[in-house]
């Protein structure tokens, strides 16, 4: 695996951009120290090379072109195999301004580091054999989390906890192997017979195994992508309005970021650990004063964006000709109908609408009374946990990579089944098996290609 | 001063808000490690209370309440007083998210701490005396430097270049102090006078070095703040072009931060150090194709808030009326004339413009050709440094408040002087003098109220 790592030197800030108390400008490679050696001075003229590992020093960065001091700042160097990269690693934490900080990075480029590449500590990290590629992948989803749901996945992720599933499996299948090769070495039909015969038996035990981490792919994916959702209804029907009481008691962490939002027409919203992203909040905030049509054309357009559909209908009105029409999108999708205005005198006839709404929950609401928003929520929780709340003990799938791959082992498995049960020799079997092992090492990296490597890492931030 | 101290544990995110690799959050007071010992367990089953000051430690973040993993995580103890606040603090190095850091920093204040308000940590530096006021100041102003001139300046007085100044001018007039109240002592009347003919250079002297430090503050204010300036002229004379050309060649570090510069109608370029205020640049890019009056309302308006006028004529057309208007609206304020368009026929009458401009610098410009842009910064440069450039080792005063007090001291000396030439008594001349040495302490803070220190500190951000 080494032959992937370079000799380079990298360097990059590792900290958000910003304005904080406290920056990083990190530094990875066998010329780390030495750079340090360069910049550094501490505040008893302490040089980098004396200070031992994974000690706090404090002390000046100063330019040693031009001998003026840059910033005050705390080195920590962290040697070789004992940090993130498995090389030697300098941190230099500075004020955490970006003039500072971009000074500091780019004294260090002079003095012989490269920019790192978006992800390239991490990377490196995968190459050096300190963490696995599924492991890897956890470190950004960290980053990204959007709610306590979604980072705990990912930490459990990080610690192994699936990955540690992917071996056992793997394992399970070259015992499998083994078995079978064994088997080939006797000229007896019966050994064979008998050998392909337990092996069969171990398949289904690992592929139900499979089946059990596939069954939690699907809210994996939506704690870590976040659950797609529409609101769509009428004009007047209350779609700000809902959108405003979901962001004001459950806005999620990330939406508070400055700068995150603000050109982006979706927010999250934290309903039990599930993110919501609600589709389309601009559209929802336009125009409440304007007489608009609800417009089929973009009713559909959204629907087919979306996980789940909030479809409010108007308790104060009869059922027009256009809910009856979005009512008609929502075949096949997953969605929830919200009666507003549930306070006022109904002129909507319920059961037609139950019979229009076919198995789909219906949900008495209002929005201005904050009557039915817990049962919504519920309801949601329902549909994306089905039983399949993280207790960070489990494995769980986030990632639909992962998800995919997990999916082509299950399908070499059930091949080497059907090889079995059509008495086929057992080195058939065994190429079955075999292709099975090596699709799931794709997970753990252990069985991938560079290019995937890269693609995943290029996903990453700069500084990760 | 320790009287002003809390015994409160404080907490913050200390990094900037946003998607980084890493992210830290900062605890300092009594309790911290108490805290850092409930939350944190060593990846070799450490605890924080056995961890040696200033060691980097490699571990897991864990609720205590749950026994959930939060993430991975650094810990650093740093021992009091061998801290930023000489308090005990705890850094906790996690994934640099919003969503772990904000769940490390909850934990934290479930464990005792509260958090922290903002530049609290920079506080309890200057109560606990590990800075002075003035160091304190340049805190902030590293984090918010703009260019390298300016983080030059604000490292410069965090290092004491200034409050050593400040400090030496106290030290000399409590030594006129000290002479005079001698002189008291003894009934002779000519030792008083001679005593008063010796402080009276002494004065002199020290007003002098005030004076100097005051010649710095319009420079130094300009490297802190960014030297507000504006583009005025007629449509079409390239006023948006130049923008763009400033900002494609100079923008400053800081208006790269997302989220920074969306809203606000002003960037920043960097010409050699000095911080360009573009102010009203969304007026500047608004409309290059509509019809528009340069309405010399709005010009007048514009040209009250800047500091510098770059006005833009066009040297294919005659003097306008509209362009004789903005030109007298530049009386007794710093401008620069340009004239664009000076590849082409030449149709503006030189002559009668250089009457107009008075002894204002007029400058032939083509932005298209990008020819005397280069003397336009020149031109800038030569304005704001009038001789001085910061070379980060002489003492400069970049902050308003500092000025302000250097004003009020210098006109304390000249009000001494003024009580010695009319031979007043001693003790008459000593008032004056305390009056000075106090005024220069609230630069320091060694004679400051707590109005004026909470006042400063509420300008920091959370979490410095």
């Amino acid at each position: 695996m080494n032959v992937l790592t370079s000799d380079d030197t990298i360097s990059a800030i590792a900290t958000a951009i910003g304005e904080g108390g406290i920056g990083i400008v990190r530094v990875s490679g066998s010329k780390a120290v030495a750079i340090a050696d360069k910049l550094f001075i501490g505040k008893t003229g302490k040089r980098a090379a004396d200070i031992l590992s994974h000690q706090v020093v404090y002390g000046d960065i100063v330019d040693p072109g031009s001998g003026e001091t840059i910033d005050e700042a705390i080195l920590i160097i962290m040697r070789g195999p004992r940090s993130y990269t498995r090389e030697d690693i300098v941190e230099i934490h500075c004020h955490g301004g970006p003039v500072p900080l971009r000074r500091i990075l780019d004294l260090t480029l002079t003095l012989g580091a490269r920019l790192a590449e978006p992800g390239e500590f991490t990377k490196r990290a995968f190459l050096s054999g300190r963490l696995d590629l599924a492991q890897a992948e956890a470190v950004i989803d960290i980053i990204r989390s959007k709610t306590d749901a979604s980072l705990r996945v990912a930490v459990g992720n990080l610690s192994g906890t699936l990955s540690g599933e992917i071996k056992h499996l793997r394992h399970d299948i070259l015992k499998m192997i083994a078995q079978l090769e064994a088997a080939i070495d006797f000229p007896e039909e019966d050994i064979e017979e008998a050998a392909a015969a337990d092996v069969a038996e171990l398949i289904v035990k690992a592929n139900a195994e499979i089946g059990k981490l596939l069954s939690t792919a699907q809210t994996g994916r939506i704690l870590r992508e976040g659950l797609a959702t529409v609101i769509v209804g009428k004009p007047n029907v209350g779609k700000s309005s809902l959108l405003n009481a979901l962001l004001r008691e459950k806005r999620a962490i990330v939406t508070d970021i400055p700068g995150t939002t603000r050109d982006i027409i979706e927010e999250y919203v934290n309903i039990r650990g599930i993110p919501l992203k609600i589709i389309d909040t601009a559209g929802i905030r336009e125009t409440t004063d304007v007489v608009e049509k609800i417009g089929v054309e973009r009713a559909k357009e959204l629907v087919n964006q979306a996980d789940l559909i909030l479809l409010l209908l108007d308790a104060s009105m009869p059922l027009s000709a256009e809910d009856r029409a979005v009512l008609e999108l929502l075949a096949g999708r997953q969605a929830i109908i919200l009666v507003n205005k549930s306070d006022l005198p109904s002129l909507l006839e319920f059961e037609e609408l139950k019979k229009a709404a076919g198995n789909r929950l219906v949900l008495k609401i209002s929005v201005t009374q904050g009557d039915g928003l817990a049962e919504l929520e519920q309801a949601i929780a329902d549909l994306v946990y089905s039983g399949h709340v993280s207790q960070g003990e489990a494995a769980f799938v986030n990632n639909v990579r992962h998800a995919d791959a997990l999916r082509h082992t299950s399908q070499r498995l059930e091949e080497a089944l059907a090889t079995i049960e059509a008495g086929m020799p057992p080195d058939c079997i065994v190429v079955d098996l075999r292709a099975a092992w090596e699709k799931l090492g794709e997970i753990t990296g252990d069985t991938v290609g560079e290019d995937i490597i890269d693609q995943i890492f290029t996903q990453f931030c700069i500084g990760k």
